[in-house]
């Protein structure tokens, strides 16, 4: 199979020996060659534009992240060739950590010790346990699913909400979105971009949240109505909002959001795809290619992703 | 039963309603009224100094936090009246909660985006997962037992050294303290204070560590050797410290601690005794008293703690 990578957040050079080695009969070419256009599986992360129009072969689009919203959304996308997700377990784990680190930072008031320390008072905070705590989950998908069993191992309730009904063993899994947001001390985002979830964080979904709480956005920019969590923050309904995603990134450096005192800004680092464990699920799919099988974890342009 | 409550840290009136409930038919009494010296039970934490003079017929002194240094080490302490560790299982789950946080700080380089942010500066650190990290614990009793559970949940490799032989799932234990630390890329001090624990994280311990590592303490002040890990820090030997416990607390404004960037202190909070969930273990030892069988979690003086 003749494999082209064509992205331009992901460097080939850290992709193409471990490629190579999964994938040893294959050739793989780095865009702008596209091997004359003669070309099976394009790898993608927010491809060039235009890109698709060239590629009259093509078999697979093979996202290299698990938000293919860039794909979905090229209005130049080949129709009838599938598109497939990336469910990266390196990205996966990773993603675990970093709620669970916003979460007790959160929780356990590290964010206000932090001011404390800096204006050298020796001060204590109420101390809550995470038994007393319920983590709200919008996405009860393969990071839902994760982010829950780690929680869990630390004692938090959690709640989730997915689109379809979902269970999860100790989880409160509902469909219906502001039964999770009224019991959720804490907000995680883990959802696709899509239509029906631009947006889904604002004023009238932060007023039903539990006072002091916090939200955690490590899915898109756009899925959290910004000046909706600064009025929340600022009338001290919500006590401090984690973002490692903007609708412009990197963000300007003119954002007020770098500077507010309620909000952590980390540059989208939340999760990132590791080449090493992500090798092997890329490798499978193109080898299901070749037996003439369906890739796995491809695109419902219905819903979106 | 007479029971007397005597701390100079911890507040009777958030522990009266619950003792009382729980111990229906006992009398309790706070310090300094001691009912005549008719006490049969010292509820202490930081007792004050040369109350047990006169307290003659004692029959337990039940502390109210795990680390008992303080009982141990009063020379007016009454010969042959047992006294016992609270093994409060709130305390067990909060200190849990606090060493995953720190970890969770360091190994994915939040303390590093908090100074990004403050720079306005978009930049990535490399990603390591947890399972790339090994966390060392001092200490394999009921705390390190439970952070063990915690940080293995989480898919970090956790190794441990204990004074006796130890056996925990998935860990590597060893009564080698070099051992533990040598492949420690975190190390987490959980030990009682004893006379052998004095001073252990030093600068031999601390070059022992691989690079770029943390040190948390979370146990007493003492256990760490301020000026040496000072200069790890300033070295670049080690990448930063989490302190919760200081010899002077509340640690003194002029202390360089509070101002050292490598350095996060927190006010001793790390894991506070919980009344609601410690007051069912002080009951439990109180009704083996009355039944005439020994108290549970007693003081080894031989060893200390």
């Amino acid at each position: 199979m003749n494999i082209l990578f064509a992205s331009t957040k992901e460097q080939p050079e850290f992709w193409f020996p471990l490629l190579q080695k999964a994938l040893p009969q294959d050739r793989f070419f780095a865009w702008p060659d596209t091997n004359g256009g003669d070309i099976d599986v394009a790898l993608v992360a927010t491809h060039p534009g235009g890109m698709f129009s060239g590629l009259a072969r093509l078999k697979l689009i093979q996202s290299l992240w698990m938000g293919v919203e860039n794909i979905v959304g090229d209005p130049e996308l080949p129709r009838g060739v599938p598109v497939a997700r990336l469910i990266d377990p390196g990205m996966v784990a990773a993603m675990g950590e970093t709620v669970i680190a916003q979460v007790l930072d959160w929780h356990r008031h590290f964010w206000c010790y932090r001011q404390f320390q800096h204006d050298r008072v020796w001060k204590r905070r109420r101390q809550y346990l995470a038994s007393d705590r319920t983590i709200g989950l919008l996405g009860l998908g393969e990071l839902g699913g994760s982010v829950a069993a780690k929680l869990r191992a630390l004692e938090f309730n959690v709640a989730g909400w997915s689109r379809r009904p979902k269970k999860l063993e100790a989880v409160f899994c509902s469909t219906d979105l502001e039964q999770v947001v009224r019991r959720s001390d804490a907000l995680v985002c883990l959802l696709p971009l899509t239509g029906k979830t631009q947006g889904i964080i604002n004023s009238r979904m932060l007023s039903l949240m539990p006072k002091d709480g916090c939200v955690i956005n490590v899915a898109r920019g756009a899925h959290v109505v910004i000046p909706d969590l600064l009025a929340a923050l600022d009338s001290g309904q919500l006590a401090r909002a984690y973002l490692d995603v903007f609708e412009t990134e990197p963000l300007p450096a003119d954002s007020p959001l770098w500077s507010h005192p309620g909000v952590t800004v980390t540059p989208h680092i939340a999760a990132l795809t590791e080449p090493r464990t992500s090798v092997g699920k890329i490798a499978q799919n193109i080898e299901r290619l070749r037996r003439g099988e369906a890739p796995l974890n491809t695109v419902d342009f219905a819903a979106g992703y």
